[in-house]
């Protein structure tokens, strides 16, 4: 087999990288907690992220450290596993090293596990004005364009102008597109009404674009009319089959009508890390790796991609789905199978996705889910959703928190983390450079 | 007098400017919420920020948003009040107005409460490598900048440069100071032990700086010593009567030694805000604005200034203390001076400071208290100061939260907040840097 020796023979003590602290790097590590290995997790943040709810960072209602856990802090108690802090430069699969740092770490095993960027269809241009929302700071930058949008509404006495800085254009109807049109919608209309004196936030004007023919592709299409009519109760503008055409400072245009708008979101497309490049293997158009039914790469046993690096294929033409279940399924799966293998043991069952279902929350009482064939909607639905992201969140802290957070908005209706910070100290800043 | 006019009669709703939402903004601008008048706060941040526990923020404790509130929240409720988010970068004293944002406000009374800046007693160089801790962005940074030093120390393999790397200097012993270099301290000792795997965090050494004979000079002798005697029982070394003549990436020098160490935070000095260049108007040393027993600038009787920013004083030699206790009064003093003479009422007898007291503390069990001419340490010191700091904090949720991470704290020896944002991805990057 290429790239490995076939005399090889099991070092006692295997060396064992994870890149990527996410959902399945982080699973594959726990996986890993009782085997005789030097197990090295490598990241380009010292926390691992609970990802489904930064759109709530991004909205103001959740704090980062809320939904950010230190990797050490989760791993303190893993005595053979050690946490580095840095960024991947490359991998030589052939002599098994990761570059990291400047310096290279072995391996005996590897697991890529890197995540997901924002793909914007080959026009990368549109990124400076439509921001997607993947990271703590993508999200405190979200955070910090929304209200400032609304501080530079107070002080404009254009009425156009008024009326484009309180337009908030989201692009893309799935989940994060869902919930972010949600949540800014409920951001204007409810939280902030009172505080403004030249404006109402009431006729703030939220726009949710897709390009397909409904919403929340992943749930039944009534579920996804019921997504539909919720947002609309909260005002949201909802546009199906309008494909984004522009996106530019000014705002947005699509097939049908140019939208003038100073907030732009994107949620539409995803492209996998690098990790394709870095192993040279085959990848799919979203730049995901090809992977085997073992999530290893094409000729190389040892090296696994998992998360949204890789494209499994399920049987048929679908492909494992990039939520967090998925990954974390997939990555106690590859480190249950590589701990049996040092061990000698027989590994586990070939891999099986035990799909748990999708969910959406609609602003603050309202939520679509399917837990396997059952679906639910309205405050049931939202009480299941808030249940199932306490339970899943890492940290005792952090549950509390998120709980008490929450239950605070919902009471209140006020968002408690309305911070702009990490910006240009003043408004004019940025009203000078859209101008 | 001056830029006003003799015959100026009062208009039935006065301009009321407030620059500044700090304590003394703030508190001013509540005193007028029953006044017949048009008043507008402005701020550069779109929050009020509790100061005195910012370096709580710094040191992983709290998050931002713990002690930080929406400045339009605050207020939302005081209908004369309308909140401007700018930079103010002028005043025109004699045809009053407030330059902000490209526009000018004009005023018939004028608050200037624009706090301070550190200052580096000249040497502008040093301000690269010894951040101060004014604002939320400076405390991310600090904390990014502490938690990257034992992430980098982590991954280090040469004893000298690890050594630099687990040193952190705090200059400057008043309270800043003193609570900063308890709480690295025990973030170092006590936190973070089981996470590193290469390093042992409790060899990390922190020493403060303070060229002056004694810690707090704030508070009796006694208590600076026993602040001394905590801050040792936690590791810290003090070094008393050290003047620092060099700060630079690699390390601090004093008169005495030369110091290798990669983190260095400035708690010596501060300077205040531009608003004396502004005004063009008699400065100290300081750059604190000289004001008359009623807070105005020499010839201006509607133009006052209060906080960090001025130098108001207390009858012999003394001045008003740059504390929040003492913003607060003079804030509400003035509103209520302001308030009478629009009502054409009788002010309140001339400002009076009411000395509640210094404390400062000294790790998660110790502090230093003085009310009035008690003086408390230790435990009940701890309790006394945590009271007192929840109390002031605005808002309910703040006070909730606070309250709760500080219990967690407590209990657990965990920093919850231990997040490394707003940075370059990498520790490589920084290391390079300093290399």
């Amino acid at each position: 087999m290429p790239g490995e020796s076939p005399h090889m023979t099991e070092t006692p003590e295997p060396n064992i990288v994870i890149v990527g602290a996410g959902f399945a790097g982080l699973s594959s590590a726990r996986a890993l907690k009782d085997v005789r290995a030097k197990i090295t997790v490598i990241d380009r943040h010292n926390y691992h992220l609970f990802q489904p709810l930064l759109y709530q960072v991004a909205t103001a209602s959740l704090s980062p450290a809320d939904i950010a856990q230190p990797i050490r802090s989760i791993l303190k108690d893993q005595t053979n596993t050690r946490v580095l802090m840095g960024e991947v430069t490359g991998i030589d699969r052939h002599n098994r090293q990761v570059m990291v740092n400047g310096a290279s770490v072995p391996f005996d095993y590897l697991i890529v596990a890197t995540g997901a960027r924002h793909s914007y269809f080959g026009k990368d241009q549109w990124a400076e004005h439509a921001p997607g929302i993947k990271t703590v700071d993508d999200a405190t930058r979200v955070r910090a364009d929304i209200l400032l949008a609304f501080e530079r509404a107070e002080a404009e006495s254009d009425r156009e102008r008024r009326k484009a800085l309180l337009t908030f254009v989201v692009i893309g109807g799935g989940p994060t597109g869902v919930e972010m049109a949600g949540a800014i919608a409920e951001l204007a209309r409810n939280s902030i009404t009172r505080d403004f004196r030249s404006i109402t936030p009431r006729c703030a004007r939220v726009v949710l674009i897709e390009a397909g023919p409904r919403l929340l592709p992943a749930l039944t299409p009534t579920m996804s009319d019921e997504a539909h009519s919720a947002l609309e109760r909260l005002g949201v503008e909802v546009r199906l089959g309008e494909a984004v055409t522009n996106v530019a400072s000014t705002g947005v245009t699509t097939a049908k009508e140019a939208i003038p708008a100073r907030t732009v979101i994107w949620a539409a497309g995803v492209r996998a890390s690098a990790a394709g490049q870095w192993l040279d293997t085959p990848t799919d158009r979203a730049g995901r790796v090809v992977v085997n039914k073992d999530f290893s790469i094409p000729g190389y046993r040892r090296i696994f991609v998992a998360g949204d690096t890789a494209a499994f294929r399920l049987g048929d033409d679908r492909f494992l789905p990039g939520v967090a279940p998925a990954a974390k399924q997939a990555g106690q799966w590859i480190g249950q199978m590589i701990a049996a293998r040092i061990d000698g043991r027989l590994g586990p069952d070939s891999f099986r996705y035990d799909d748990l279902g999708s969910m959406a929350t609609i602003g603050r009482r309202e939520a679509v889910a399917r837990l396997g064939r059952m679906e639910m909607k309205g405050l049931i639905g939202w009480l299941l959703w808030s249940l199932a992201h306490v339970y899943f969140l890492i940290g005792f802290r952090n549950r509390v928190s998120v709980a008490a957070s929450w239950a605070w908005s919902y009471v209140t209706y006020q968002r408690g983390v309305r911070l702009i910070t990490g910006r240009p100290a003043s408004p004019s800043e940025k009203l000078e450079k859209a101008a």
